[in-house]
């Protein structure tokens, strides 16, 4: 036997005595804590599935000593050090979660003989993931619950769009409705969970009582929680497996990134990198950490180029890792009702225009710049997207790319521009009235034509995903929008002259 | 023997274990019958590709006395004992399904020596299977055909929006086609098969003389069979490998339950489940019988909430087997006009509402409750989904999430009742005629609102995939169509008095 | 040792002889030549992972004496013996590919003492695979950029489908955009890519000369190559894997061929061959050659049905390999604006129509027929698919599919039809103006008949996904729009005579 050849059988004697070990009876895993233990108890009756998704996490896998244990690259903690209320030496379990941080948590009760927090919050991970939940906590996804409802003007194009409406005698009645809202804007965007006293259930064990939450269950990644935090780490990490796979997975962020308002993973999916994914990826290691470009993976998912520590084989970063998914874009092409450069806050109902409104943009294009990156914040943040793109892409490429991108956000602004014209003239002929500008006809069309058409031809332009900025709510839309939004006011405005 | 040796010792040893466990294995597989075997020799050569893929199946895999050997949980035919008109002892091949109970199939044809029935069935499959044919035999799928087309005003409907138009001198002149049908409404409903004598084809071994079938081919849930069963099991366990897998995967579902009219698989795909489904499921055991949930799968796909046999890991059962779909489903939500609690029979054409037509609702959403199962048989099923829900989620999860749905049903009716009122004053104003209430261009709005987006609403409230209750046919087309009925309205009486 | 602990030493001893087995495998890899060594001691740097992504491809793996000494079937080249400007005993490396053929190249340029292509051209491809590009030579896809830019008829419908529009004081004002093009249609068309000089751009290496293309990036099946050839084999197969199971995966043809205006890969998802794709491919084998119906696969892809070399399991051929993309195609579906017989040249812009128009039908379905196939060509490519179908499908099935078929291609012409009548009647009145057909409302719709609804009915028709021949762009939608302009048309009369 060469070298070679012995530690090739040293090691799949090393892989039968792992083999052997764990057909003993996982000696090798951690122990679970007593607290878990009792939840595991009579939650593998209960509820069966959670409980056996957790024991297929890592969660259950690792104690902080092993998290804590490897080299930095390939580390999922960011702490130093284990905290003080988790052992380091065991599973990180039920307990280990759902009983953190109790003084916060309006939403504690006692179960059992247990204290227990129904909704674990960001504040909670961040016991072991402190870097995390920091990078998440000033950005737009962390505020978006407030951005819509603090926001006077979205708000009503909230509320507006989501009301029932009764009809009698030739007019319309309007009910706003919450639980409408709830399964609509406020599904992606997170409800605010709040803790409307105790009530009793029905359980195999007899009555309970249990805190009484409002507007739950939510998953939103601006969610309101009991304990104050915002968000929803479960958003893209989902419970008990909190699969890293998951996260980095197209489908995830595709959840809320869909057509015909946010088209992304759409455009993603009809695009050469989506193509090649879903070809490809049942070979690749979609686990590893760090993620290393052309080894665990040959082409991106979404979390490559918006979120992950990127590697090449070598361990050199080609991208650091960030929760705050702006980091690496540096301008807003989810219109409202123009494009812009990213927000400087996550916060973005602290905006005021020169209309006086809390938007980023005025009616007819004007920046609300003190609010906006700076030019030099932005070409950071596009070298940072440059950079991955340049694992697998020349300059040549990369360049006019970036170019047509460039010249499709002006475009596409410039198509909604000539249809606020048309609507200034609509408005001023009092054919529709602009109290409220997202509920007559023609101001429902006006809507469409940014945040449809002009946001799908972005999206589309940013990934290639050529059908989306032609046929599928693309430039064929934008344009037939604009010349109908004219031609049906031409219509209204002769029948009101009769 | 030194290390070098005894490993080739070992390894040649290996080799031939391996081997010989192989040649065990060919052995075990069960006989093919003489009858099978004929056709295998032809067809092995005409259509290889079918052939495979039963050789492929468990069907090619299995006898009826091992089938019968499994323990009840795990069994996969629902007889307990051999039925008199299989072998036993043989493999379930070509003649064993295709030459079953020759006096009933009206398509039973003489095929170079043998009596070939082209269309296999419900029946037959009930041989081996009568539990799930029966099961099946009284559900809205089972008939599916009928009560599209025994019902005069769905067949109305159909036929409306199938036929083809003529434009001559400012009128449409219409024309009703058959196979516009087939391959629309009836591609799912299923077709009326029938054998309208016998035709001459070419074959590879020279003229031969087959049945001739009407409106073929189709693999309707409500197929009408030329052995007069109803119903093709092959819709969903698609031939010739019958594979569960398939059965129990979205993607089957979604052939037919699709937006925009029945968005239950693209809500699937948006929603959490779905998510966890898309990435995950390359680690599940799609095969298992029972399936254990947490072991075999750790989130639904739409066969574990509506009819697969679910147990927990200790093989307790959570959820019985049932091929009438509607077993743990207590609303009808895909609305004919307006949601109802889900009908006694699967043959809904019988109900007469107060309008006097076979409709589970009248146009002003009064409930024909004499033929709607009540609020004990609601209050049941609605208990055995909850069951499966509990699974995985805490009841304040499930009492919060049906909380919400069931508001949402009640306002997405109210929704299309508003559009009804303002259609109520087109009638009367005759801007439009209700003779046939789906030819005209407000009243194709008025389809919309409860086909399209009152649909969809509810689905993705069933289901949480909120972009198909917000922007996707959702909330934002509710309100928008509305307020589009009513503006056009206007513009039509205008133009109508000059 | 218990049985189970023997079983575990085994598989790790199997485990060892496998390992084993295969280190002595990378002794076989080919080595690189010194040219594709040099890009890769830089390009490992500065592209990572398109440089790993051709570690993982047949190219880096074979010479091209293994690739010439399999059997012809399995052969993946097409010639006979070694070119002379490849070695035939390195690996097919970065050189191999980028320094072929320089002479014809404007876009080669010296590059750190090499003189490199930037974009690699079906002719350099051709050196190996001389049948594909002849096959692919004159198809409608390799003049799929001409077809639209040389055809004033398309290129008025892309220049006006894809302009900016200003509205100024009741008055429209466009400008002709060419990024949008290169974004839209191009992006599938295929772009032209010129050599504007050079430019300067900043590389880990400091300043470097690079060619300045015009319309670049671009991957469109018709794209014009510096080096005067037409279209891009990377399309499908995408770098640099060159992966032949991306290649025959339907989400590459879905990147272009997509619902609204070709939902060839939306109803494929939905079909029966879809659904059994999607559930088993995993169990496929996607890359042999030939690819063997029932081993191989149990269902179709797109490229089985129109491209692949595929065979029974005995090796017997079933459908020869093909390129030219409608060598098993006799009509063609995509409407424009009627179906009709496949066009004799690929150079579609030759046509000239009764009209006068380069059109393969006139505006009221008369066909061009001198540049169409006859009855005879059309027959031997129908036989050609119906071979294909019968790998699986019995006569009575394919006859009654093809019926439909045909039937539904008769129905969507006619309406089509009616709807262009109605607008002889829009244009005869001066309600809109035919000087440019695609720009006003009504117009707008009218090309959403045939380019939307009949080609969607048609697909579903060929491929059986009744939702896009049902509600989803389907008899609905084309019934609907046509009650529609002939409604609206009315108005703006009634508008216009006051």
């Amino acid at each position: 036997m060469n070298i070679r050849t012995s530690l090739i059988f040293l090691f799949s004697l090393l892989l039968f005595t792992a083999l052997y070990a764990g057909s003993q009876g996982t000696a090798d895993e951690p122990p679970v804590s007593e607290d878990s233990q009792a939840c595991i108890d009579c939650h593998n009756m209960v509820t069966p599935g959670i409980v056996r998704d957790w024991q297929t996490s890592r969660h259950s896998k690792n104690t902080l000593s092993t998290a804590l244990g490897k080299d930095e690259l390939s580390r999922r903690v960011s702490i130093t050090k284990p905290p003080e209320n988790i052992a380091d030496s065991v599973a990180i379990g039920c307990a280990e979660c759902h009983m953190l941080n109790p003084d916060n948590h309006t939403d504690n009760f006692e179960h059992f003989g247990y204290a227990i927090n129904v909704v674990v919050s960001p504040t909670d991970c961040k016991t072991c993931h402190p870097a995390e939940v920091d990078e998440y906590h000033d950005t737009k996804k962390a505020f978006a619950y407030s951005n819509l409802k603090s926001n006077p003007v979205f708000n009503l194009l909230v509320e507006t769009s989501t009301s029932t409406y009764d009809y009698s005698e030739g007019t319309f009645s309007s009910h706003i409705t919450g639980h409408s809202q709830n399964e609509t804007c406020l599904a992606c965007h997170g409800t605010d969970v709040k803790v409307a006293g105790m009530k009793t259930i029905e359980s195999d064990l007899g009555e309970i009582e249990v805190p009484n939450l409002t507007n739950w269950p939510n998953m939103g990644v601006g969610r309101l929680n009991p304990d104050g935090s915002k968000g929803a780490c479960t958003s893209c990490h989902p419970r008990h497996s909190f699969d890293i796979a998951i996260a980095r997975s197209p489908y995830t962020c595709g959840q809320c990134h869909l057509e015909p308002d946010v088209p992304a993973f759409n455009v993603y999916k009809e695009s050469k990198h989506g193509n090649i994914f879903t070809v490809k990826h049942k070979e690749w290691d979609m686990k590893a950490v760090p993620w290393k470009v052309g080894i665990d993976f040959t082409a991106p998912t979404c979390a490559t180029c918006h979120t992950s520590l990127v590697t090449d084989g070598d361990g050199t970063v080609i991208a650091e890792r960030s929760h705050d998914f702006g980091s690496r874009v540096w301008v807003r092409i989810f219109g409202l009702i123009y494009s812009h450069p990213q927000t400087k806050s996550g916060n973005t109902s602290i905006i005021k225009n020169d209309d006086g409104l809390p938007l980023p943009t005025t009616f007819t294009n004007g920046k609300a710049s003190a609010f906006l990156i700076d030019e030099k914040e932005q070409t950071a943040r596009k070298e940072k997207m440059t950079n991955v793109c340049g694992s697998c892409h020349g300059s040549t490429w990369i360049d006019g790319h970036f170019e047509k991108f460039d010249k499709t956000i002006a475009s596409t602004d410039s198509m909604t521009l000539a249809a606020t014209k048309v609507m200034l003239d609509v408005w001023r002929d009092k054919i529709e009235n602009n109290e409220n500008p997202f509920d007559e006809p023609l101001e429902l069309k006006w809507v469409n034509q940014w945040l449809f058409y002009a946001n799908s031809i972005r999206s589309a332009s940013a990934m290639i995903g050529p059908d989306y900025a032609t046929f599928k709510n693309g430039w064929w839309q934008i344009v037939k929008n604009l010349k109908d939004i004219e031609d049906y006011y031409q219509l209204k405005k002769g029948n009101k002259t009769e």
